[in-house]
């Protein structure tokens, strides 16, 4: 038994694990360049595994009082790095707190164990007709806290939102053993919102133990159409005018050329860019929603692909390629996902692609668009990249990821859209909020967290340690 | 000139203004209980008129330094108390903080300074063909900065959302002096959304310079529609299984049968409760969305009532009786809106009436539902009382307050929904926060403002003074 494990096990019972088996499945989340990490020293010292808000506090209690580090585990599918062990801290794990706490079929809300896995979450609430309408691709794995703690988004957000709009409620163990329990209201004005607080906090300001979704009945029409463009841009230019004049798709998934003949071949002619819609909603709602995207489309040069489209991107929505196979392959594959307002799109776009294309590694480099808003719109870049050794792919990947950043910034978008700062995003946070936001976030952390003890390292940027 | 004009006059020059109609100008918000007060001493000391940001970020900390609290004044058409000059404090005012920075016609994104009234804001994008769709029934006295400070709401909040879907970047001039600039963008996952700090903050936290305002276009149609129902009950059953299905009217407002009588005579039977819908959008969607309606109102039990109850409400919307006038016939009137989720909304309506007549002094209680959402709706209670004396008419409406507050919390109720908290609901607040959520609160306002020099004595209820 190491030490940190010896000092927890007379505190704390049977909530810890020791066991190299639990440590190694919980040291780090799946961060493509831990696995081409060669001097990886990530396991934890331990592995809390709490069954309940009580057992959280009194983790949370004991590890201040020790001084230990605690790095909040929930599904593992982080794809920035937030998640990694270290002989110095230990992982609490949610895998235990799982499960629906309350169900409220009048006001359409339900109350979720912060561990339980989404689909769990979703198939729960499907039997009893109702939709979450949360559907990010990691939904298998990802879990209902996790999704809280990276501003998750899902595939229907264009009609239903994202986690922060559908969390209407949340219970938090606070770094120092509180528990936070925001009131269970549709609205309020009683001071800020302090639900804010944990949305994208990334286990830096507490564990969220609980979370209250805002629900909605299973739509009764579901309806798909696929169009191809010329270029990505030509497409952009209806979705941004249906999506201003108030229609809202629930899927709205423009993919660049590249990606089109990758993903789609056979449905859609060389070189163009497919776009497909889903509708979904009251039968009526749904027909001239249909229709009127449908206009739009062909009125901005839209040609109709095969209904197949949308079925195959349904088919294969939640399929991801295994990476590491790839990596033993010599190829690293990373997707940079970023937010824009519609007049820089085009440029972020372009800009974002001809930085990756300056990368001599450079195999592929390919976009699509999957987050609409009135106000501007997600890019999704996709990187494949290959070199000699681990060593020089582990350079190659970083410059990837710097020189996308350094373009989409430079072109006005946002370093991020939903997957998080974690480890691989923090050295540019300061170009996202600026050196005043950066320094308001360290005083928010200070203020909840004065002894750095929750997730160290990620989020925040190096810097004058926490000033 | 009074010594703390005398100091600052030197230091900040021609915004200084201690002229006594100034000051008499800005002494407090339009909170009904500062005209029963005969007490009243409300003159600040000073009132601070900048012109740009940087005059603002020179009279922080020249104030930070001189160790002069400073309160923000708006529109200073709030009704909750969060404005009282003192003879300690001075006011900052934003009346010379307007105009438009910025409009973006192809992300429909418009940046307005502060201080611009909401009316002149909505003129002034109406004239380029777009939309804000804020319309609080103070838009012609109220502010943009102001609205971000109270987390405003307007009357067609049900399809355009409240101030926190519509101000998506933000210009804050912290109490430190520093200049917070949050990113113009759609969406984003860098951490904890810095926004959210300032949205109701009430000038508690520094002073908002600059608001985005995401936009839409002009709703190419627009149709109204009345029903009335046998009670409030009856008619809060079709607009929850309507909004939960994912149709959004821009009004829905339901008024039960003693504000129905009041408001709308002639127009609806004795006793009966209206409903106003309004819907706008595009032509298609709004023929779908009026027949959606109007067949579940009829279905769950509602008669149709005359058009011209929709115009009636539309053209007098903004109008607010003089309640001053009221007053100096021995009358109080006030408003307290509360929100809540749907299967506590007939007992929140039921026990928040009954609480309000068990006053002797009152005269009248009613309640409508403005504000609708999936998993609840806003109650707008309107009482009026009286009684002997003004001391006495305050004691009358401060039990009204406290006995109304009382029963909404404990029928399930959040204590606020879009007015704010300012000095009559801060002794509630830990109602709604929770003891832990007050805590959390508190640390908030001593990480930014460690010297509780900005707008001291509002929204934290009295407790350990900072902690």
């Amino acid at each position: 038994m190491n030490g940190i494990a010896a000092r927890l096990k007379p505190l704390l019972g049977d909530i810890v694990r020791e066991d190299l088996p639990t440590r190694q499945s919980h040291r780090r989340d799946r961060w493509i360049l831990g696995e081409l990490d060669s001097s990886d020293d990530s396991l934890p010292a331990a592995v809390l595994e709490p069954t309940c808000t009580n057992d959280v506090v009194k983790a949370v209690n004991v590890c201040r009082s020790e001084r230990i580090p605690v790095v909040t585990y929930a599904g593992g599918s982080g794809v920035c790095g937030a998640i990694r062990g270290s002989a110095e801290s230990v992982m609490l794990s949610t895998r235990r707190l799982t499960g629906l706490v309350e169900l409220d079929p009048v006001a359409m809300l339900a109350t979720f164990r912060a561990g339980t896995i989404g689909l769990d979450a979703e198939r729960c609430i499907e039997s009893h007709g109702m939709t979450i309408g949360h559907f990010p691709q990691s939904i298998e794995i990802s879990t209902v806290g996790g999704w809280v703690a990276t501003r998750s988004s899902g595939q229907c957000s264009t009609a239903y939102g994202n986690i922060e709009d559908l969390a209407i409620a949340l219970e938090v163990v606070l770094p120092d053993g509180r528990v936070l329990r925001t009131r269970r209201t549709p609205r309020t004005c009683a001071g800020p919102d302090l639900r804010q607080l944990f949305l994208g906090s990334e286990g830096t300001l507490g564990v969220i133990t609980e979370v209250t979704l805002s629900l909605r009945p299973r739509p009764p029409s579901r309806r798909g159409h696929a169009f191809h463009f010329a270029g990505l841009v030509d497409g952009l230019e209806p979705i941004r005018i249906a999506v201003q004049a108030g229609w809202r798709p629930a899927v709205v998934r423009l993919h660049d050329a590249v990606i089109t003949a990758r993903r789609f071949p056979q449905l859609c002619s060389d070189g163009r860019c497919l776009l497909i819609l889903v509708h979904e909603g009251p039968e009526a709602a749904v027909t001239c929603e249909v229709a009127a995207l449908a206009d739009l489309c062909r009125a901005h040069g839209a040609l109709d692909a095969p209904a197949e489209a949308v079925d195959h991107w349904l088919a294969r929505r939640n399929h991801v390629p295994d990476l590491r196979e790839l990596l033993r392959q010599g190829t690293v594959a990373e997707s940079i996902e970023v937010g824009c307002t519609w007049d820089r799109i085009a440029h972020v776009y372009a800009d974002g692609i001809a930085a990756l294309r300056r990368e001599p590694g450079l195999v592929s480099a390919s976009a699509h668009v999957s987050h609409v808003y009135r106000a501007g719109a997600s890019l999704y870049f996709v990187f494949f990249a290959t070199d000699t050794s681990p060593e020089q792919l582990a350079d190659t990947y970083r410059r990837c990821w710097d020189g996308l950043l350094n373009a989409v910034v430079r072109a006005g978008a946002s370093i991020a859209h939903h997957h998080g700062i974690g480890r691989v995003r923090r050295h540019a946070l300061t170009e996202e909020l600026g050196v005043t936001g950066v320094a308001l976030l360290r005083q928010l952390k200070r203020a909840l967290d004065p002894a750095d003890l929750f997730n160290p390292g990620v989020l925040l940027p190096d810097g004058d340690a926490m000033d």
